[in-house]
């Protein structure tokens, strides 16, 4: 049961020498995600060390292309490299468009399944779950049709109480399963054992919401309620306020305000726009209002 | 009248760390084209200190990611920085909707005038020209529809032979254009000084053709004769010419055997395919059949 989080770009608008747009390489209970994909991303995979092979699915937050440019190389890539395992791509509607005409166009066969699904609900809704994780989508308010995602892992297996459940030799290695599945024990004299007398209840499951990008917006906050770690943009700083407001994005101080509001253990601050040398000063500005908060760094992971 | 050739990407297939798909920057009499447009284009521009604004025509070849993937974050990238001046696009059809279609859906408007000029004839044709330059296709056979490009100088002017002109005194300095034009010059006494007797021919002009991507293909053999610099891709090795004539790519045989035919003055060879670790195995090989080839590699300055 572990998240970690890589930072592959957390620069706005455009990819330059030392600053690659939004992508992050998230790993969720074994289950492994792109999220945001801007021109470069298949570059900033290989250099920090991210097999292709393992992302199953990609999450794109809008189509704006310092989110998306790199979308249609990777899937190409892959296709260069001989996928085989199905990829899923979630996003605005459009995108299934946007990359089938370019693999059109260039007479590209996938060699591998490519499956899109188009969002445009305007409410967070769950796109995607399994026995480890669910998905949903967090609305943002942006110029165009965005969405945040939330990752929950589902709640793992009860943990053995190892000193109780070595005290009944009826208990067999076989049986345990079942007690992490939460069942009690029958003995042969038909006498129950409780679980509760034999396991321990499983951490709690952990979680991260991304939320890029979006002007100031309270909304998300009952959605995001007290997740692990959240990543909200901060283009600029609450002295370009207007800006922020103009363009539809946050301020670092938004951004610790929506943290703080949502009692989340972790901030990570992200989106920099190119206007300011000293992105220090993002954390000092953030820190006013929310204490645990950090930059997000191209090559930065965390792990919950 | 000079031609400047920077090597911006020369790999095949998928942008890597240290190795950028194809992309060139071309100087030509002072006008500023880009051709092909690999993912990570605009990154590999700001590297070589190339100037954005300096960009007025982009020339693609054909549809495949590994020569256009870059192309819609440069459009956006102009635009963010508020270009002014039109910017014209050559390039096989489709290259409109596959740009506008991503313009459109990431409600992008852009600062400066976008046109569009789609080819399709399959022989070469003339496609632009001005007072210092102009271009045509080359067309080439790939797997799709496919054009190399010729850029060739105008004839520039006439020299003036200082030495002759001094000792006429009645031509005046703002008679010197009209020299370089080849006009005569008509003396007071109704006398006429043939142009040849005050200038000297004009520098030949020069030529540069790129043909990337392509079988091994003779009849551009008549198209690209005596060109200056020829760029040939030559994604194999002879030994595995199975392969390139399974992709429709070349060999550096191939390349270096139709510089040789149109007897160009030199050669480079670019495309590399991933496989090979030593790229001056295509030198030599090139080499065996035309002498004067070089290898293309990122940030290298041809100057004819």
């Amino acid at each position: 049961m572990s998240i970690s989080l890589t930072i592959l770009g957390c620069h706005s608008a455009t990819p330059r020498t030392f600053a690659s747009p939004t992508s992050q390489f998230l790993s969720i209970n074994n289950e492994h995600f792109l999220i945001d994909c801007g021109e470069g991303t298949q570059v900033q995979l290989r250099k920090h060390k991210v097999k292709f092979t393992k992302i199953s699915r990609i999450f794109i937050s809008h189509l704006h292309g310092d989110h998306l440019y790199g979308l249609i190389g990777l899937v190409s890539t892959f296709s260069l490299y001989q996928r085989q395992a199905e990829l899923h791509i979630y996003g605005p509607k459009g995108i299934e468009q946007i990359i089938t005409l370019q693999l059109q166009l260039g007479k590209s066969v996938l060699s591998y399944h490519l499956i899109f699904h188009e969002l445009t609900s305007k409410k967070s809704v769950l796109i995607f779950e399994n026995d480890k994780v669910s998905v949903f989508t967090i609305p943002l308010k942006h110029r165009v049709y965005t969405n945040g995602y939330l990752f929950k892992e589902k709640i793992g297996e009860r943990k053995l109480i190892m000193e109780q459940v070595g005290r009944i030799a009826e208990i067999d290695i076989c049986d345990y399963q079942n007690l992490k599945d939460g069942k009690d024990f029958l003995m042969e004299d038909g006498s129950l054992i409780k679980n509760e007398s034999l396991t321990s209840n499983p951490l709690p499951p952990k979680s991260y919401a991304f939320c890029s990008d979006t002007c100031f917006n309270p909304k998300i906050v009952p959605t995001i309620l007290k997740v692990d770690l959240l990543y909200h943009e901060a283009t600029f700083l609450q002295e370009d306020a207007k800006l922020a407001v103009k363009t539809k994005h946050s301020t670092a101080q938004d951004a610790a305000n929506i943290a703080k509001q949502a009692e989340v253990v972790q901030l990570i601050l992200g989106h920099f726009s190119s206007r300011y040398n000293d992105e220090n000063l993002f954390l000092t500005e953030a820190q006013t209002q929310f204490k645990n908060t950090v930059l997000a760094k191209e090559g930065l992971v965390i792990t919950i």
